[in-house]
């Protein structure tokens, strides 16, 4: 049998480190295609000269690119027999990731767990993408529900990694050189600094897309994820193709340009849920949430800690019910860090 | 209210000079999406040695990559509250835009006249895009209805510009270097040359393509374009999204190769009217008319003046009825200079 | 008539050598966009560093970039009006493409044949795709069956050219360079090496992909094939569009990299036949039988010869009926040659 069947969950031990395959060039051809996919407008991933003048050397491709490139080499070692992606953690975009740059994975398992029902367990992976130079330019936990081999297997000594609930600001990742202290507010397209953004501050997005099947597809394979139940109609019982969860939240990131066109770098994920399914044809929205502001030691930069939701339909600031369980509207929930000028 | 709710009528006032955001870097990545989106085959804009036996450094990107970059840029601050796109004039392609360049774009206010409704009022602004070393590469007016924010505020005093019908013959921008005494016509597609057109000809362009609307909103993204109507279903009581008047453009203009494939260089838009909307499932084909000839100071280099007619469905040559309508079926009529090979 | 109606079978004649039109330069941006459209993952072709660890400057386009691209210069001329395109036959990669390189495509006719009916012909042309320093980098012969202009014109005396049934070992084109001694397996994807295919051997591809109309679209148009029917519903009463049969092809390649991974260049095409229509809502999967080893001559380079089936929903290994004719859902059968690590 050549095909990868995929791992299951006996295959995972902790301390395993997994070399995943296919490195990947990126190049402008991906960055136009994100724009074309997204309706990316944040400006320092938009303009070489923007970036320039932010003290980069080139518009570094947007942070998202690097995380779905890295994450989908993943894929066909972590997931492919996944029940469930189930959190996020510790994410940091370690250094910017420019055209040309050559990605590739690797993870270590740092924690595991077999469900109470014998049928599956959980995984939890730290994966980090490297460029060409072997630097590290991405690290993130997750943690995925992985389906058993044989039921019968004996469960593993059960090992939950701790996970800070948040990156610290000390730990944000600040690219050499960055400096926001000449930041064209006009080029960027909003006037809100830093201090105009308050802890617990409602943005509403406004803008609204409607999904097609080509376009969640296309994006996909751009990451190289193989995962079947994105492309193949026959993966489902209803038919659908589930869109792959990252799709949504490039789209919620692009559209909270409007209101948010100044957090122009994300640098950590502190948590993500994928808190329903997502289908082509939904009209999809977002809203932010200002959870912290942190100062940090380059000029003229400031980080903001927000929550973005993306909903098909849901009202504003609406998230869970009275019991902790998402909206069933509410597609994601990210809590993320970006730097903003001051 | 962090979001940008965009201007009414009321905040428009002649002489106003209006920064754009988001600078954009264009690469090869836009050049091929373009090539994906549209059956261009104009070899200047195909080939890097093409362009160089026509005297340029390389492939220019095609003139209405231009366009829609910098016309993207405007909508946020233009047409967010436009209730019509009216018109086009004076638009001159001052200088090639090649992969690698930023463009950015600023607009004066040039007219103001409010309806007699009193609900909405006639914008007229002039566009210019610049690149990264702040020289204009396109220019042209246009002029939008826009929405009043309050019915009961104060007219302004009426201003309507003067605007050329047409751009003289004298002033279409050639640049530098072009030259076509060279020129190969196998490689191009036609033998067809400038003494092979007459006024009054009328191209069929035979090829029809049906849109889909994947297609549609990667193009107007990739564009910058924010407008809501071409991306959420919920804008409209019907429930589709309206076509970016542009896709049409660039749609017509890329079928006008079989039958014009030597007119390579769109240099002037003389004006423009998106006649009708269109929308995903519709079939566009295109003719043209040749309005005009003249002679261009640069070798082997002549101008047609064409009309660009995109219907869904319309026999060729059909434009209006016997009140000066347009026919239902009439997507776009586009008044352009380009050059030829004589 | 300034439009192209294309050749008719009276316009062929033997020894014929037709130039055809619109050199295209190619860039990461196409590179993106196959990546985009196929799930494409061999990694000679994804990594630049890969690339070079095997001994060539920088990532090869995709050796069906090359094709595409080359093949779809040839549609104006060649089969605007066949019926069918019949075969193909002596296909080889001759050189490797890079980004940046500009591809033009030249044909000689090689044969020619009236069929009994007097309505069309039987046309055989080779094709060989240049480069911008005039080398050649494709050459195959295809075959397409044309219509006739006039039912009543004189048949051309019978030409039918000898071709090879499959390309020998030793014409198999190696890219100067190429050395797979240090061939990184974790990083391909695959443990599998020369030594573990053996012919009759077939192998289940297992993914699908549900096809939709902006993708092949997008892609037939990438390449600059102007057939009209795969664009515009006008064109067959039952309203569908026929996807491109090289689109197939390379969703069939790009699926067989599991199982295949480490087939990673494409250096030659035996034969192939498009045995049933392809549209969208079809889901293609794959699958691959191994016809034949030969050894090559550079560093740690084998050679397979493969069948690759394409089929929408038909049983793996699965290809004629009893008397020979392609089930009707067998897509592709096409038979190459790759390269591989010893």
């Amino acid at each position: 049998m050549k095909t990868n069947a995929g791992r299951f969950f006996e295959d995972f031990a902790v301390g395993q480190e997994i070399i995943h395959a296919v490195p990947r060039t990126l190049s402008g051809g991906e960055r136009a295609l994100y724009h074309a996919l997204y309706p990316a407008c944040h400006a320092i991933h938009s303009s070489d000269e923007f970036a320039r003048s932010s003290g980069l050397p080139e518009a570094p491709l947007d942070g998202l690119i690097g995380f779905h490139t890295v994450f989908g080499k993943t894929v066909p070692d972590i997931s492919l027999n996944a029940v469930a992606n189930l959190g996020y953690a510790e994410g940091r975009f370690l250094k910017p990731i420019y055209a040309g740059d050559t990605l590739r994975s690797v993870s270590e398992v740092i924690g595991v767990k077999q469900n109470s029902n014998g049928k599956s367990g959980v995984v939890w992976v730290r994966t980090t993408g490297l460029n060409q130079r072997d630097e590290a330019v991405l690290s993130y936990v997750r943690w995925v529900m992985v389906k058993k081999r044989d039921v019968g297997s004996e469960a593993p000594e059960t090992v939950i990694p701790k996970l800070n609930p948040v990156v610290a600001a000390d730990d944000l990742p600040v690219p050499k050189g960055l400096n926001f202290s000449g930041y064209d507010f006009d080029l960027a397209g909003e006037p809100h600094r830093f201090a105009d953004y308050e802890a617990g501050e409602i943005i509403d997005h406004v803008d609204g897309v409607t999904i097609e099947e080509a376009e969640h597809m296309m994006a996909t394979r751009l990451w190289q994820n193989t995962a079947k139940v994105h492309f193949d109609t026959r993966q489902r019982p209803d038919g659908r193709r589930l869109i792959y969860g990252g799709h949504v939240m490039s789209l919620a990131r692009a559209l909270s340009f409007n209101g948010l066109a100044n957090a122009q770098l994300i640098v950590a994920i502190n948590g993500g849920s994928h808190a329903n399914p997502c289908f082509a044809g939904d009209t999809v929205t977002a809203w932010s949430e200002v959870l912290d502001k942190a100062e940090v030691g380059a000029p003229g930069v400031g980080a903001l800690r927000l929550r973005l939701v993306a909903s098909k339909g849901g009202a504003v600031g609406a998230l869970k019910d009275g019991v902790g369980k998402y909206n069933p509207d509410v597609l994601l929930d990210l809590d993320y860090w970006a730097f903003v000028p001051v």
